[in-house]
């Protein structure tokens, strides 16, 4: 339910804006709306990016659900308005929004500060620590909460909590100007703003009516945990992943697919006896980590943000990010969380239903805790396209390849036959018939052979098969590796069991 | 945009009631949040019916878009909100409702006229007769807009009609009493009600950032035309696919899953030169209901429900419906449309942006005519679930048996073993652990092997896998055939090829 803070980094080995661009000119991802200026937040998957989104999920989905413990589940996007007053959310899931008096924009209070320039900023804080010099009364209150703010670098350090801060952040902002009218600002004071995007269900448009979009997928698994607990007859310990589209109502969307209006999450909930939850933590925080590295990612660009204790969310015992280094710097994809038998119960509370386990060989009746396992699908898709993005020079020229895993390079083989000669196409056409059966597979007869291996190498495309005139004579094909560009010489006939042993 | 009229047919072989019960008992489909009372049209897939509807949208995901012709798209639920100004969406996509102005609950009018009893509804014709026969204004009103209605039968074919009719429908509604409020009615006049959910991006609601969930994803594809053509370098006629969730706040919900306010479709949108639209038109219309077929359903049950001339939609030049036989009548399960230039013309005038294919053969330039291919994920798996189900008599006992074909089977196969002895559970798991390599499967050693096989018969695991004494001797598993109980001895390392030969 939190954002989470991303540390800024220098080294930006990878700038955002080639990947956004290599995303549109080759299809993997295009601005939602984009004829009709785009739509904030939100992003369409082209031909590629939905090979490769599709694949990332079937992964997980084969991880997680391919094994007698886990169960899956798609639950609906809508859900009853109850579900949200249990969750916490409808009362919690906020941000703190100021308005301007005099031309009516609202902005996020650390969007604000985010605007300000360095050198005013300074200015600001400067004026502000003259302010509390003269108020003592001000300077006392403002002691008692955030202890010795007097010098510079303290006072920055607070700048977001005070802005945050109802009492403090009105003669704090009382010397900023509005970004949208210039105004000296007469801001109001902070107030907060749900994120949850509501719509009505039926005709009639009142609060009776109201539903939300759900925020995040793992809600639509707890209220069912009973239902596929019987169905399923599991025990404890047992889990229930789930694939599916979440909507937040951000402010501020920023970094490509990092934070977006609508996203996909995969989430795992695993339920288990109370006593077990720190053994299952360990254990799942251990798994997820290593199913990034096993599909490639760069194992110094991951790592765990542990979220200290004093930190921690209302319903979590323990949490920790799993987290990508972006080129913006280190930011979550993933979330691992105890979150005790916080949801259990409340949805016991708020449905009068009972959520509780019956275990058969203890006869004891009671609230399983939760191992949370919170993956974003679209930030999962940014970090592997990101890592995979290399440039090298080869002869002289820059050669963009996309390193990635071969199960999930959304083509996972071109055929490119070599010149137009008789029969050529006709076999390469066949090779390309008896392959589609088992992969997406790309037909290239356009150019020179070294422009089509540059365009595959840009898609991240792991084989390459070219028809040449040896293969009219003796049925064979050279197949070109797309890392070592090192080429062999194999049978048509063996092609697709290379492929399945190099892919499957 | 259009709903579809069930036919009622007196064969139920089937009982949807059934159907439903079995669903949430084995964990196929469950109500969504259940525990709060449900949300009316919203489902959720448990954990059998996430794999069906999952196996559904794979094999079609592969039927389309595995060929060189057809482009993969995955484009967000929220558009801007003029897509759906210039898709009519916002001006059509509604239904006429009426409001009492007693109590003020509001209907839509057919669900009205459905509510009234046959003898009531009689007797308000003959009321309604009367009338006309005393007021010639009326009378002649009626004649110049319906034709003759002055028999029984022919006013009640019009009965819905005129209920439509803003000017009619209040002279015939006052012989109504409300539903709600049991008094005689006193009904407004029918207004048009959108049927899009709406909601507001950013903090502020107002109609400035009213947005839509999308009624349909075929938008989607619309406005990424040009996007996906230069991107993939595709020239007409070409195709693109998508599958994604789509919502529509109707007034009536029915049927279990086939007409709810959350559901999932599968597009793809083939564009083609204008004077190729009825070629292709007729291919499409021939491949989509042979992928039924192919995929075992039975073909007595499917049928082709072409939309007469003057009843085609504002932007359709040919429309058929795929319609399968529900123990309630046939229903749509899919349509075929040739939608003309209709759509991309539209985007051209409301975005301002050139919506047009250069041809580089002919060095012309103009709007492609679209046939469209739009499948109801969620149906389709409510007509493969009913198809599927079968009830026999073995034994004197009824054997209740899901025939899914295997490659839509939610399990593949199960691994039995048939006691426990030395070293049988160690095999056994062996096997299973090898299987879940490439397969979704199922260990089950608890109670009598011919309940084992029943409980897979009755969700549909085409093979089971049963380990017993000889196995610990010769290395052989006996392998069970769900429809014809055939059982056949194989060694255990041919258990992962037999399986692929079967269902792959």
């Amino acid at each position: 339910m939190e954002d989470l803070v991303i540390e800024k980094q220098k080294n930006n080995q990878t700038d955002v804006e080639k990947i956004v661009s290599l995303s549109k000119r080759r299809g993997f991802v295009f601005q939602s709306s984009e004829i009709y200026g785009g739509l904030n937040g939100c992003w369409d998957y082209g031909p590629l990016g939905v090979e490769l989104l599709k694949n990332i999920k079937e992964e997980w989905w084969k991880f997680m659900t391919y094994r007698d413990n886990i169960e899956g589940l798609d639950a609906s996007i809508l859900m009853h308005p109850r579900v949200w007053e249990a969750s916490g959310h409808v009362e919690n899931f906020t941000d703190p929004m100021i308005d301007c008096k005099q031309c009516k924009a609202r902005f996020r209070v650390d969007v604000l500060a985010d605007m300000l320039q360095a050198k005013k900023k300074k200015k600001i804080l400067e004026s502000f620590r003259e302010k509390i010099a003269s108020d003592a009364v001000l300077a006392e209150k403002l002691r008692n909460i955030y202890g010795d703010i007097f010098t510079d670098e303290e006072l920055d350090d607070k700048f977001n909590a005070i802005l945050e801060d109802k009492e403090l952040n009105i003669q704090l902002l009382s010397e900023v100007n509005c970004p949208q009218c210039g105004n000296k600002g007469t801001f109001t004071s902070a107030r907060q703003f749900n994120l949850m995007f509501k719509t009505f269900v039926g005709p009639v448009e009142d609060s009776g009516s109201v539903v939300y979009l759900r925020p995040e997928t793992a809600q639509g698994i707890f209220v069912n945990f009973l239902n596929v607990q019987s169905s399923a007859r599991q025990k404890l310990p047992f889990g229930i992943a789930q694939i599916g589209k979440a909507f937040r109502n951000e402010i501020n969307t920023k970094n490509f697919l990092f934070r977006t209006r609508e996203f996909e999450q995969m989430e795992m909930q695993f339920f288990v006896k109370p006593s077990d939850d720190e053994k299952w933590y360990a254990y799942w925080k251990a798994e997820r980590i290593q199913w990034y590295k096993s599909l490639g990612m760069s194992p110094e660009k991951l790592r765990f943000h542990d979220h200290p204790k004093n930190k921690l969310a209302h319903y979590a015992k323990e949490a920790t990010d799993v987290e990508y280094l972006f080129p913006f710097g280190w930011g979550e994809i993933e979330g691992v969380h105890n979150r005790t038998n916080f949801d259990l119960s409340r949805h016991e509370e708020y449905s009068g239903k009972t959520m509780k386990y019956f275990d058969e060989e203890t006869k004891e009746k009671f609230t399983p805790f939760i191992i949370e396992t919170s993956c974003g699908a679209s930030r999962s898709f940014m970090a592997f396209l990101i890592d995979a993005y290399n440039e090298e020079e080869v002869n002289g020229e820059v050669r963009t390849i996309l390193k990635f895993h071969p199960k999930l390079a959304p083509i996972k083989a071109a055929i490119l036959p070599l010149v137009n000669k008789d029969g050529m196409p006709e076999v390469s056409r066949e090779i390309e018939t008896e392959l589609r059966k088992n992969f997406k597979v790309f037909y290239d007869d356009k150019g020179a052979v070294g422009r089509r291996y540059r365009r595959q190498d840009e898609i991240g495309t792991p084989f390459c098969i070219t028809v040449d005139t040896q293969t009219l004579e003796d049925k064979t094909v050279t197949i070109r590796e797309r890392d070592t560009m090192a080429q062999e010489r194999i049978p048509i006939d063996k092609i697709t069991s290379y492929l399945i042993e190099k892919i499957l």
